[in-house]
């Protein structure tokens, strides 16, 4: 028995498909009919998505104003996970579309991840191993010689967002000192909130888990690292374009940063240059710090109870508010 | 100008240098010629430590009681490290020969090491990372999709000593449960004293933190991880007999254990292998848990203050006594 063409529709974007039982299970509560269609693009957009009432989507969907103009009866976007920058938030509530996402599902996920970045690259495991498999002893235990304790290290978390301050806790037991670089807050338990350049220049290793908004783009950038201490190790598991990738590879092959740990990047190229030139204290992984086997249910259980949460019209915890323009 | 041929000789073996001002400084301190030798195999000692009364060492160079015999003016083995099984304590004590080591100067990096290691695996970073530079995003995902949040997971540790109570603190405000198995200790703060059995039935990870003994030899055998929860992570920073190592390569292979992570083993090629048979999440360093900047400097420094203390006819607080066998 298929559903009746005039339920509200439901679409999910493909990229981050597949069906489920949870998005199935949308229907089988409300009524409605639940399908996984096309959304990475423009034109995927433009061809897939109209008709709908309600879309979940990942990271990257782009959801301009110009794109959201073409979506006439569209009431509610989810966004799967926690950043909205691929969401034009103002443009959709001047149309009286609603976003929401799920910002708490994936924070023990991303928190441990940029930890074990941090601190696997601040030991210098990686650039270790790879010389002990070629057997080269003098290298490996160079890799590791100029580490120090983390209890005498210092960590800087750049963003104080629910993730930021789950590393905070996390690290404040490990580290020497946990320093914190947020405008919008004043303390935070565990850490000592201070300025971007006090923080660089007191830092063993700093991690990005600031929002993209055009105050953020490019916030690590050729100055700021200028500007760091020797030896620093640098994580980003938020958004590619807050680190200038190519002022971050400057430093790497200058031999001032001594660690990369990149959870989103701009491009792999250069990091397999960077590392195929004698940096093996680089890793890369691929937009997968908020993956795991409990979040990825708990992401499709959190959009799905707020899908059917919208549909019975009842009001929804986590939408995203419009924020005004820094830039 | 030369020393005298007839103050006590202090001799450094050669695999742990080189001489530097810590042990020159032994000279200025207190009477005495401080060289630096090879005493790395029975020959070399047979060779060149005649006529040592200090000998400073470190984990492999093999003080047996044969070797011992013929070392008639010898009174003093430093081991620059914790672990002495390379030296025979019981022949040494026998011979009035005094045998100390430095217990806690490298507590904060190996266990330092040991955390970076088992986190950096139980997230499945290594592999996700392989993937990601080979650009396969979906093993990248898959390499990070098995795990679940470091506050969901179980880890054991195996020993109790100083190092293995550094990280049981280390890693309590990080795991759900961390677990202890040492035969010589009734509770541990911040973790459950159990059984090896139990511990490895309910463990997602295992660190080995033993002294190498008659009774901790082959410790993790095929047995002992055939009984282990499947998708086990495993991280050796003591002695390399403690785990059998054909036994862990087929349970790698057999996808019972999902990580591995050797600061000691009895073989790269091995490891080499498994990693090229498609089991990147597998990393290993050149017995340098112990290594950094800090504990280097600190190792030298105590071991130094060792000798000048002992050729003064001060007491040592860091005498190791002889242990009755239980083989």
């Amino acid at each position: 028995m298929s559903a009746p063409a005039d339920l509200p529709l439901v679409l999910l974007s493909d990229r981050i498909g597949p069906l489920t039982g949870w998005e199935t299970g949308i229907a089988e509560r409300v009524g409605c009919r639940v399908e996984m269609r096309p959304l990475t693009t423009r034109e995927d957009i433009a061809r897939h998505a109209p008709g709908a009432r309600v879309i979940i989507l990942g990271a990257v969907e782009p959801f301009d104003a110009a794109t959201l103009d073409r979506l006439d009866g569209l009431e509610l976007i989810v966004r799967r996970g926690v950043g909205v920058d691929n969401v034009d938030v103002t443009a959709a509530a001047a149309r009286g579309i609603t976003v929401s996402n799920v910002p708490d599902a994936t924070v023990e996920e991303v928190s441990d991840h940029a930890l074990v970045l941090l601190t696997v690259l601040l030991r210098g495991v990686p650039a270790a191993h790879v010389a002990a498999l070629a057997g080269q002893l003098a290298q490996a235990r160079a890799a590791v010689d100029r580490s120090r304790p983390l209890s005498d290290c210092v960590l800087a978390v750049l963003g104080a967002g629910r993730i930021g301050r789950r590393l905070v806790a996390k690290a404040a037991g490990l580290f020497g000192e946990v320093l914190v670089v947020d405008p919008f807050v004043e303390s935070v338990e565990g850490a000592r909130v201070v300025g971007l350049a006090e923080a660089l220049a007191g830092a063993d290793a700093v991690s990005v888990h600031a929002p993209l908004t055009p105050a953020t783009r490019n916030l690590l950038d050729a100055a700021a690292l200028a500007a760091a201490r020797p030896g620093l190790v640098v994580v980003n598991a938020a958004r590619a374009e807050i680190v200038d990738e190519p002022a971050l590879e400057h430093a790497v092959r200058a031999g001032r940063v001594a660690g990369v740990g990149l959870d989103v990047t701009a491009g792999v190229d250069r990091w397999r240059r960077v590392i195929a030139a004698g940096h093996p204290n680089v890793l890369l992984t691929a937009h997968t710090g908020g993956r795991g086997s409990v979040a990825q249910q708990s992401l499709r259980r959190r959009c799905a109870e707020q899908v059917v949460a919208f549909l019975r019209g009842e009001e929804l915890d986590t939408v995203v508010s419009p924020r005004h323009s820094t830039g």
